[in-house]
């Protein structure tokens, strides 16, 4: 049974490397934040107009793990799905490839829990709508 | 006839290098930022708290010449005064230098006009208060 | 009589605003950097390869103008063009514009100057070739 | 028996702060590695000397856990410490804090694995003498 999953597409900046000649380690999880976005839109709900709408999700935890180096004007893949989803949380799951002469390459897999915020910066719950968004979308059991 | 100006102090960061082995010219922008806070702070009024009571200073305009390269690590003291004050607009000078072995090297010149907005992102001018202070400790003519 | 062009797109990151709500002024001037990566490939020669092939260009100079504020997820255009070309430097320039209800917004325009350099980074001169492709797509006296 | 800690110091800078008010999620894992930076150097051996040496640490995971929100100007306080050595790895431990009216609250903590490069980015063990100078410092068992 195949799980929903957002592509998202980038090339690498120069300002993204460092002097060892390949990006820089955190520039990753700015990439993971481009897929979760995508994500997000993708569900019909852009997270720009739930931010306008009083509902802030903000990054409690991230956990990466580096496999290769990605480098300046690499073509970049994210493929974002969602491991869980919890009343006040939801958590991501991401794989970043890079284009290679003999297919993909597996650069880093990541994963982020996000929590929900009110404006004042308060925690809350996710509206239900939501929530059922998410399950639509994320696994059965979570 | 002396002009006031304030130093601040910071080392490279690895995440500001880019692959040429140097830093990647945004962040000495960056760095003026830092220039500017403690400008502000040193006259008595954190830019926190001109935020905070409705003022905001936002960047119009941008010049900067990059005159030797800032490595990794490399201590960089940058000097901070004030270019022209206006009723809605404010200028500052920067000049960064790095530590070398025969003394200070000269990194980058840079001048940025900030204008005055409110909360709301409109223009407005700055209070009275804040020029006569500007004007303290600034060009007499401006 | 037109003038060669190249069109560079792009979404504004979340990571790319600041506190105003508005993306942090240094963003802008690494888009200039997207702008300038595409010009450069279209030519027929990406800068990836002209670092491996011993030719470095380093910003030597930006100058940049704010004209009205991106925010996170607008869509943004970034125009780039030659401006000139010297035998050791070459500059572009860069409109930025983001999609609006009622057409694009300028959101900036910018100017960066950048001085060929060889591996060592030591100043060098533009290979003929290249002074000539840059001249077929730039103005004519220059 | 107490463990060998560094503390590093730093200000938030208005580049870090995102539209949610707050330190853009990835910015900590960039003050991780300035606190990294002090770790080592305190050793006796700056990080720089080490790759003119041949030998690089490249982040080969990290992990974060945000526990409170930290703000523009905010004054930061960086832990860190070795939690583990082995012949090709080393792993840092950090907590990071910001001064409040009550002390000090605690903002993140993380960890994040190194694991040793030589020049050509190919893997290596950790030279003799390091593993010894880190195991001054660090866990006994490790």
């Amino acid at each position: 049974m195949s799980r929903h999953e957002t592509v998202s597409e980038l090339r690498v900046r120069y300002s993204e490397t460092d002097q060892m000649g390949v990006v820089y380690h955190t520039h990753y999880l700015v990439w993971c934040e481009v897929g979760r976005t995508d994500f997000i839109r993708e569900l019909g709900m852009p997270y720009a107009d739930l931010e306008a709408d009083g509902l802030l999700l903000a990054v409690a935890q991230a956990t990466i793990r580096y496999r290769a180096a990605a480098r300046y004007d690499d073509f970049i893949r994210i493929r974002t799905r969602l491991e869980r989803v919890q009343s006040r949380a939801v958590t991501f799951g991401y794989e970043l490839t890079r284009a290679g002469p003999e297919g993909p390459v597996r650069v880093a897999t990541a994963e982020t829990k996000l929590i929900a915020l009110d404006r004042s910066g308060a925690p809350r719950t996710l509206p239900e709508w939501l929530i059922e968004r998410f399950r639509e979308v994320g696994p059965v059991h979570a």
